[in-house]
């Protein structure tokens, strides 16, 4: 992974985070990164758009548009909460190769099959990250269950 | 998975995947199947709305709107091609039993990984499902690597 700031990335995942919650949305954000840039931005669109499959991560990717192959590889995927199964067969199948994620405490996703597919993940564990999840979901128990498809 | 009739909801797929081609798309195409009847459908949204999520199964769970995790373990998909991992990865987050597969001759997706999770799939082996991809392909290969993040 190029030498890169971290944390002022993560903040931007953390931006729209809050910017779903804003909305009255489910508050997980992402932002991918090309070159130490960012060239797409998205937060789950649940409860906004009633979409099933715009988590944080997908929504980020959607907006970033069409890119090659190769281009894909040479991404890194912010996300302020570690990515669930659909989230992480989309970085498999674009063959993404870093992922930073803001926090796994209040919910783990599957970081043992990434690590397997050989994706290098950073955990910040980001204090704001975890307490927006952690409001969130004492609040929203069954909102959150959906998300993650869950049984109660 | 009930008593239903696979070619008939399968051929309402395959419907999907030439709605998809007469649009100038990919032609692949899914239905979502509750209780016999099909809830939602789409196709492979690449070239129609630029979409880098909307592979056909992505974009029927998503015409089909928002279930709660008891209905979506009691759906069937019906998709007209092996799911690759950013669609094996939906199914499993939403916890779905049954995917009935078009083709797998032309992609093989994340059949292993599926079965790994308790997914019963079942091979249709459709010629109709070969032949739109297999032609597809041939005319369109960077197209199609790029739907599924090979490197050519």
């Amino acid at each position: 992974m190029p030498d890169i700031n971290h944390s002022a990335l993560m903040n931007e995942a953390v931006n729209e985070a809050k910017k779903g919650l804003a909305e009255g949305g489910i508050p997980i954000g992402c932002v991918v990164v090309l070159d130490g840039e960012i060239i797409g931005r998205g937060h789950n669109q649940r409860i906004q758009e009633g979409s099933v499959i715009k988590h944080a991560e997908m929504d980020a990717l959607e907006n970033t548009g069409r890119l090659s192959p190769a281009q894909y590889r040479a991404c890194t995927l912010y996300t302020t909460l570690s990515p669930c199964p659909m989230c992480s067969g989309a970085v498999r199948l674009y063959g993404i190769k870093y992922v930073v994620i803001g926090e796994n405490t209040t919910f783990q996703g599957d970081e043992t099959f990434l690590k397997s597919e050989g994706v290098t993940l950073t955990i910040i564990d980001d204090p704001t990250c975890i307490d927006l999840m952690t409001r969130f979901i004492e609040q929203n128990p069954a909102l959150w269950h959906e998300d993650i498809g869950e049984l109660e």
